[in-house]
């Protein structure tokens, strides 16, 4: 079974999300500047959202192409990361509409959690059925950003009760952690075909 | 005629269908906790067909591989399945808005039967396509999961009415029943590989 | 340049108005099977525009097939096309939703007359950048078809005011005119690889 | 890295955003044609960021043809790109359903900017990646319609508040200049096979 559908569903999938979350920027009826002036955190909220769907499809196409062969198993960890990412609309368009109150930012939290441990699980998924010695394997090595983004964002959730700041600031830490590419897996590919 | 191209067109309008039913979850005006219950069911039916449409997906992934040509009768028993999944967002809002009342309950089973008498068309169509020795009628076999699924729906259907709870049921038994990825297609073309 | 980004992005703007056009079905509030029934010319003019639209997807498909390269002229009469088809969603709803008005037939119509000149348009312009043999002349032939259609929509606008049956008794009658797959294109193609 | 899943996903994304900008024509509750005469402006900033789309998606398609390979940073200038492209809906919205106001009128132009400019940094990204002959280079050359939008744009910007109507025939007319393909790149890259 060919990865290319795979990818391409994918991609359909995340083009998709990445695009209705704009919806949830209703238009005004107003038409000063001021009518717009409610609008700046839902596209605040939009901007870093659309960063960490930006990350997601970037580490995504990285993690499959240092993948071999489709198993059923990795069709459905994939389809479980999808289910999450597929709430990233609602929880950004909750938090945006809100002001960044505290119950919107554990949720958000909660929705980037899921979808961090998602991702683990569909790494582990294609490392296990690429055999021993696993490309992806070599590449992720220990993999720390992989496996500390869900203690932070857990730890977010927790603090966005404290102060909505605190959570807020740690999403945006974590999505500039993640925005340097995965130069691990990059180097692996490159010194195999070397 | 390729059918590269009927797989992009089919991912498209599955990837779209899979996305904006998560529209159907509008997001609340206030921002307790309590504000997100009454999405509780909305989200239940949400995964539902989540999970019905990877299903279809995966399952629809496999049928077009075993099929060597793409016909002009195989596009319109495509589109004819694509246009009984289009309704799930239909199906699963009203379900999940009005809390799994009896009606809505019997209207997702309606739109389910229609969709797997779609897919069996669809399958019988490809098989007739493909010759005396098709690989997916090897494949397939006396496929009971696929002939089986109707019927049960039909009866989910009536019991809505006496209670959702046995026609939801029903529902999650079948999801689960085909989360199973299609081993038989796998194993036939693994065999002829060989 | 390659044909299959245009094939891409075509099939990517086709499956998205399939699917939007299915929004307009809006979720209803009450729960009673008598919820549904206003609902009944909604999914009705929602049937017509799915298959129109899975004609022209059959059609492109055809005629992008037997065509040998892509210009820049041919980008944008494709998109010409896709701008008339982007309009199916709002015609279709409007239509839907006043229960087949007189008004809302004849746009409808118009909607439709203007898709299909600019799917001869379309044509036309792959016909004369594919030099002098074009494998696509020869196989469209003299398209009586493609001719004719508009006809039927101007005789279907006009007669809307007098009675919206005769309009929607065309719109019906040149859609099974058209479920036909183009068997000239195919039948030239096979002949040429003969 | 391979730069077919780079043009599949922004295909995809271009695709979605090009497709929902339609949804912002509300289908009127009247049937009457006064029913659509406001929705007139709606139509024809639709028709103007269509075109402007349709241009973007065009010299997109043309400049990833001029390049080999795919880096990191291109598949973020890539992102950031379609990041203010996703605003055209709003944007396009915003100023159709205000007849064209003032601030709506800038607003239109502050998009149009901020996307020009990240269309330029791609461009950068790209040529900066391929090394000293880089086929992308040579092609663009001195781009003074790149180069010269984003001055317009600011121009209309400023205006808009004057007359909407100097911002609005800005607007037209860079679209027009733009209308004609890019046919140095075209030039450059035959003359090259040749």
């Amino acid at each position: 079974m060919g990865k290319s559908r795979l990818e391409a569903f994918s991609d359909g999938v995340l083009a998709i999300i990445i695009t209705i979350m704009v919806l949830e920027m209703k238009v005004p009826h107003g038409i000063g500047v001021d009518a717009l002036s409610p609008l700046i955190p839902v596209l605040l909220s939009y901007v870093l959202s659309f960063v960490y769907l930006g990350i997601y499809w970037n580490n995504h196409h990285h993690m499959l192409h240092a993948s071999q062969k489709v198993t059923g198993s990795m069709l459905w960890a994939n389809l479980h990361l999808l289910f999450w990412l597929s709430l990233f609309p609602f929880a950004t368009g909750w938090m945006g509409e809100n002001h960044f109150a505290a119950t919107t930012m554990a949720l958000y939290g909660v929705v980037l959690f899921m979808a961090a441990i998602a991702y683990l699980i569909l790494q582990q998924t294609i490392i296990s059925s690429q055999g021993r010695d696993s490309l992806l394997k070599a590449a992720v090595g220990r993999d720390w950003k992989g496996r500390f983004s869900p203690v932070l964002y857990a730890f977010a959730i927790a603090a966005s009760f404290l102060s909505p700041w605190i959570a807020g600031g740690i999403y945006v830490a974590v999505a500039l952690m993640w925005l340097v590419p995965d130069r691990r897996i990059t180097n692996v590919l490159v010194s195999k075909e070397t």
